[in-house]
């Protein structure tokens, strides 16, 4: 009503404000689908969630913000203010570049599909699910067509621009070249150095003594829970907003360190989003800057901070006594040995740092053959074992164990698998830049203390947002734009000792 | 977008829904701030919250909607859409009656007011509060007057709407004034006859086991867990939405028998939004018809059922069992003379059935003379003091055991209060003509078995939602509109064996 009266700028600040919101309910919605919601609640949920998505269309793609970003006068704008408005630009082309049709089929054609999926996973049975991923697909591709022309980029970039903002295959596939030709023997120097296993802590470790632990580490960390919660879901998750941080995670009495090192991988997803600046709250500058940034703030966390000697100096013994355990396989050395043990295994999301990539690379080649028209749905199963072979070395079982894994492109979410590894090499390269910055960062976590890491990051990173682009974030932390050599002389440090 | 091309009253279900799913949404944002929310989140969930009440309102007052409303051809809907049709119109009458800017400044007034109260009700300060009361009382009569003028009946009358659709004072008050003829002498009489207090179980009774006795009796009443949960919360309700009812309760070690009332309290609430009709969720009709009816169904589970000796020969032994408790304290009849305890307290949410009445009787007095102009704040406190003493014989030592006790006029919920003891009387008349249909609704409860009683509120009141009115609602379901001699002859019977 009053936008007459104000300038275009402050009338999107103000839009948006509400989008920004929307956004928000709509996240703590899932997060109680995912977290406390019974059983039978799912069909209301979905429809609660389905108006709240739906109004949230409408604002976005209202033709008034079309016509408040002609109107607003660029020139006058501090360098915040004009993110903001180039970060409204992108979410609207994303909104409207997509006819309201063909996202209601996408999104019913994704819900039954990932249904097939569900029962032909645990079956192997790929035929089960193959006419609907071809549907699925088809739609896809379609989506991809209308926002490559919305956005002047191909298709498949434009649907990896929905996860990773200005991101592009000519980017990402020289990185990924570089890491293929690297890891195949790489991974066989690893694993022929790495000896026996060392021996396992002896469970059961009950799930309430774990989540007790875990509150501990995240503390130490610095997680604030004056801002956050943890809670158990079957799939673990960082949800929430940045002034409510919500992560999950699930318990297995039998290993605790799977449900501890999640944990610390989704605190440091949590960080990320708590460090974000107050003052750009709602506005879609002020939200993270993409996926390979967030996965670089939990694989940060997880891979390089967590998984080295120096926080299972400190870890050792408080995980010891949080079970009570006593013996050699709760030394830190040991602990440290099984937290950075490499296998050749064929589920990525169980994977170690070094063969994780692997995964990724394959099905990054495989999702975009099927964008370009390459490779037919049919021909999926083959190409995942020949590639999968190629890269790890060892023969694809059944589909389960291949290309059934992943819900993603059951799901509908195509264009997302390449920012797992970039995450884990920028993770790297910021730690790296981090210690360069501050060298006390490894000695004061070997004693608990996270304080000058997380400093590093709220400066560098966190504070960010989306005022720069990625590239411009890490070069202006690191030096440098994203660059392979610093994750694979991390590697080669931690697993060679070179 | 299609509305053109169908009926209006397609377009208006239609439009209403989508205001059904927001009001859900907003409704597991409000449970989620109270069971789940860390404190630091307060301020963005109240932009979460103002946004889509925002939101709600233009949706519910676009001109369109009047428009549809207008063109809607009555003579050719069932009986349901009608009073849909009749539901909607009067949720838009309420949502158009009073200027944006009124509701705004009352919401702010009234959480200024709230922090105030805050401080003063520990303190038993009213001046602490009193201007900011004014301010509020001064706001909450203009809205008064706004909805009166287009509801066509009188101020308090048409605040009173909000909570209880068609009531009035024309019609409460007779009611209210044979209770407050009949209350001062009989609350003598019980308090005479019922001579010492049986001895109390001995605790603490740890939380936990107060948990799993609840969830017990909630399940034996016929709450069903895959559309509902139970947590804990600082202040006790029942929200969620018909499919996924949310329960809280508190738990005090000293005292299990006030969690475990309070749950069969809330689970009776939880039952009527359970029992609401599926074929019209989310629409107005499909609604609980007010909130006299509401707390009847809380009070009918609460004091009708599980204040009875039926119930607590059934609940006894799972009491006993549930703490490890034995002795003649644990007796059926021990605990059932617990349970009907009569005393004269000051606090409201403290009161028994007998003396809540007075409790309630005095507010509508109270603050129907506050609306219409005949009491000044300033004079409260002296008039809540010599009003109590007349109808409960007790001289309130300060206004924090006074009218500083409850939130409800701080917070501008005015019109709320008769609903309570219209609640109560209703339970009776409803559990009366329930055990008149079905006789064994007694024996039944006295080894555990609810259904009975579940199927007749069922068929006679939950099933009904908004499609009649209250008055309809009870004279078809007990054979006459409400009357203040079946709460008596309840009170009688129980607490005088007449």
């Amino acid at each position: 009503m009053t936008e007459s009266l104000q300038a275009p700028y402050q009338t999107l600040e103000e839009h948006f404000a509400r989008l920004g919101h929307l956004e928000d309910a709509l996240g703590f919605l899932h997060w109680d689908a995912s977290v406390m919601m019974p059983d039978g609640a799912a069909q209301a949920r979905g429809e609660q969630l389905a108006t709240l998505t739906e109004m949230h269309h409408g604002l976005l793609s209202d033709p008034r913000v079309g016509e408040w970003l002609a109107a607003v006068n660029t020139a006058a704008l501090d360098p915040w203010q004009a993110a903001n408005v180039a970060e409204m630009r992108r979410a609207r082309a994303h909104a409207v570049a997509v006819p309201g049709d063909l996202v209601a089929a996408l999104s019913r054609a994704s819900t039954t599909c990932e249904h097939a999926w569900r029962k032909a996973r645990p079956a192997a049975d790929f035929g089960l699910v193959r006419p609907y991923m071809e549907t699925v697909l088809s739609l896809v591709r379609e989506v991809a067509q209308a926002k490559a022309e919305a956005l002047g980029v191909t298709p498949y970039d434009a649907l990896l621009d929905e996860y990773e903002p200005g991101g592009s295959i000519a980017r990402i596939q020289p990185l990924f070249d570089d890491l293929e030709a690297f890891l195949p023997d790489f991974i066989a120097a690893v694993i022929d150095r790495q000896g026996a296993e060392p021996p396992a802590p002896a469970g059961p470790f009950p799930a309430d003594a774990q989540q007790v632990l875990a509150r501990r580490l995240m503390e130490a960390v610095g997680f604030d829970f004056a801002h956050g919660r943890l809670d158990t879901s079957a799939h673990p998750f960082c949800g929430g907003t940045p002034d409510d941080v919500r992560i999950t995670t699930r318990y297995d009495e039998a290993d605790f360190a799977q449900a501890i090192m999640g944990v610390l991988h989704e605190t440091g997803h949590g960080l990320y989003e708590r460090g974000l600046p107050s003052a750009w709250r709602s506005q879609p500058v002020g939200k993270a800057r993409g996926m390979s940034i967030h996965e670089s703030q939990s694989l940060l966390m997880e891979m390089q901070a967590c998984r080295s000697r120096e926080f299972l100096t400190f870890a050792a013994p408080v995980m010891a006594e949080a079970f009570g355990g006593t013996g050699p396989e709760w030394d830190a050395d040991a602990l440290y040995r099984r937290a950075i043990r490499v296998e050749r295994g064929f589920i990525r999301v169980d994977a170690d740092e070094v063969t994780y990539p692997a995964h990724v690379i394959l099905r990054t080649k495989l999702e975009r053959a099927m964008i370009d028209g390459d490779l037919e749905v049919a021909d999926l199963p083959g190409a995942w074992n020949e590639g999968f072979r190629k890269l790890l070395g060892v023969k694809v079982p059944n589909d389960r164990l291949g290309c059934l894994q992943d819900i993603h492109w059951f799901d509908g979410a195509w264009g997302y698998f390449p920012t797992y590894t970039l995450g884990a090499m920028t993770a790297a390269q910021l730690f790296a830049a981090a210690k360069d910055a501050v060298p006390e960062i490894p000695a004061r976590i070997a004693v608990g203390d996270f304080s000058p890491l997380v400093a590093w990051l709220r400066e560098n990173v966190h504070s960010k947002a989306s005022s720069l682009s990625t590239d411009e974030l890490l070069t202006q932390a690191t030096g440098k734009p994203l660059d392979a050599a610093v994750f694979k002389a991390h590697l080669k440090r931690r697993y060679l000792g070179d």
